[in-house]
């Protein structure tokens, strides 16, 4: 192929650093602490064909047709009641689905991001928001967060200083954090974008997974007009049929819609037509409980490991839920080198400076993930980290 | 939602006007002509519950999870039969799967075009293209086109005389056209393709429905490493499961890969494995012929009717396959005033202007498609179709 085949945006892509060193973690034998993915046997797989017959029943050949670019009408109408028991005041008309929440994003970014434009992430931040921003070109701002997720004063000062273009949020066990922004700062900072009239895309697809404690309102309820609250059922039903929503102000859904139909047309109807017998059937109930006693004990395993294994001088996030332990060593310790000597001895996890838009930051931190391993694994490969980082504190 | 949320890119899109126009279509009563979409009653729908059945015993929860942006490698492999037996050679690895064609056409647009960058599409051309590239800015170049598809030399003066930055064509049974690009002509724009190192889009959602006549190579058979060939299942299987593909060159389709994941990470695993099944299983030559044996009379029962109730001076092209006849009449009649009075007698098509580059072009042509209406209904709408023609010529 021809260099002057790509355009421009590409050389802002540039190679993926951490797919690059994930490749190794399939290797057989390793206990990955580094995916961000569902178990397999949390999907309700005994389900699929029951739900398959029902939509076919239902929806005859409607549900293998080309559908609206807005989603099929069932599903959004599915999504009313599942995003009202959130505090989500949304009718069918302001939902969109999306081919997961990376269409979201994606949609999000074309819709809004201009060349240059300034648009504000927590550090560290998801990821996949990145991969779907970028090629629009934005200037990214890091936002200063600690225990209690982004600080608002963080956001105020950047705020103050130039035009913020949009704010993107994991309020609720964040990826890679696992962190969840306090309730005092949730209202704090709907005061904010609603003063300086900026758009904040909250992201929202664990708050489902929760195994302990209260659930927390979504920013959306303290500022309805101002936030894109996207969701997905990839961690509720099955991340494979790519079903992701967002319920957005009118007029901002309405330039979402007419961007998705120059992508995709429109996300699965199957697919959709599966969700939405999953929601109104009932069956997202009866099978969360078993999603969540599946991970509950792997959660407390890898914590409870942290505690018998980590070294003194590191700190962890203890998070109600979600999929991710965030844990921070003691400074001078480089993670990425503790990471190539750990998959030696059979454990990967993600080296947290990856999760930063600026470099240098986040040397010393790591993304624990403990959905896929199961709880003597997951004490194993914490073991296994302890050593590796003891003799990498000798070393340094 | 305030004006500045939105980035400039969103003013060129515009206000879809064909989407406008045919919202009268879906009256009751209405015999439409002017959709694009396959006949309900084609889909296999007997099938899907034994595929889904099969899916899950072969594949098990992976056909629920995550999976690589490629694509689902069952069906990639699936589908170098499938490839080769229309004459291209591409290895699995080569092969990309997108949600839809429309997912293609997107990451095709992101990868290569640039703002301001020339891209050449037949006059007229396939709207979806135009919605999937417009967001990144291109300019286009429109190629002037007769009986036979493309006229090479209007692509050859295009390219002496400006860098192009890609070509688009559908060169069998074209949207909106229903005309094939005869073999002549594609060996020529191979050749041309190549002198000028420039990447052509050989879209082929349509080859697969030929009623008769002897299949055309694509023109990828002769510039191999020149040629991305994107094609579908939306026809021959269900448009609602959203499965696309493109064969692209090596590094093409490295940057196709990695724009993708930042879209939609990927294409749903179920749909993807039901495709395999479907392909693999041999599901797809015994279904074909039902598809061919609906669609067959109801193409020949519109040309018969256009035979018999269109005035002289009208031309119309008679395809030996796809979903569309494209019709021209006399100079100074504007078909979307014809558009308002058939509707108003219960009878709906496309304009064809809607589907030019350029504005002024195409007035007098009309797009008729006849995958969703019986022969009894097609017979009926272009009776009224040559009447109201008849009385909005005496009033031209």
């Amino acid at each position: 192929m021809e260099k002057q085949w790509l355009a421009p945006r590409m050389a802002d892509l540039g190679t993926n650093a951490i797919r690059e060193i994930l490749k190794v973690v399939n290797q057989p034998g390793m206990i990955s602490l580094a995916g961000g993915i569902p178990a397999p046997e949390s999907f309700p797989l005994d389900l699929i064909e029951r739900l398959t017959h029902q939509a076919l029943a239902t929806y005859g050949a409607g549900a293998l047709q080309y559908e609206a670019t807005e989603g099929f009408g069932p599903l959004r109408e599915a999504l009313v009641p599942h995003l009202a028991a959130q505090g989500i005041a949304a009718a069918a008309d302001h939902i969109l689905i999306a081919s997961g929440s990376q269409g979201v994003l994606d949609a999000l970014g074309k819709v809004c991001i201009g060349r240059g434009d300034a648009v504000a992430v927590e550090a560290p931040t998801y990821l996949g928001a990145l991969q779907a921003f970028s090629p629009y070109g934005p200037r990214y701002c890091s936002l200063a967060t600690d225990d209690d997720g982004v600080i608002p004063e963080a956001l105020e000062a950047q705020l103050c200083r130039e035009p913020v273009k949009l704010v993107y949020l994991v309020p609720t066990f964040q990826n890679p954090t696992g962190r969840t922004l306090s309730l005092a700062r949730r209202k704090r900072i709907a005061a904010l974008i609603q003063r300086y009239d900026v758009l904040l895309i909250e992201d929202d697809p664990y708050s489902g997974l929760r195994y302990r404690g209260e659930p927390q309102p979504p920013i959306k309820c303290f500022a309805p007009d101002h936030v894109a609250y996207i969701s997905t059922l990839s961690k509720l039903f099955a991340p494979g049929l790519r079903i992701g929503f967002v319920a957005a102000p009118r007029r901002l859904r309405e330039a979402l819609v007419k961007v998705k139909q120059g992508v995709d047309l429109h996300t699965s109807t199957l697919g959709q037509a599966l969700a939405a017998i999953y929601l109104d059937g009932g069956h997202l109930e009866k099978h969360l409980p078993r999603i969540l006693n599946l991970y509950r004990p792997r959660q407390r395993a890898l914590l409870d490991a942290l505690e018998r294994h980590f070294p003194a001088g590191f700190n962890w996030s203890r998070p109600e839920g979600g999929m991710f332990v965030w844990s921070e060593g003691p400074e001078g310790l480089d993670m990425e080198r503790v990471y190539h000597r750990a998959v030696q001895h059979g454990t990967a996890f993600v080296p947290g400076k990856f999760f930063y838009t600026e470099p240098s930051q986040g040397l010393g931190t790591m993304r624990l993930n403990f959905t896929m391993a199961d709880p003597h694994s997951l004490e194993r490969a914490v073991a296994i980290l302890g050593e590796v980082i003891r003799a990498e504190m000798v070393a340094v």
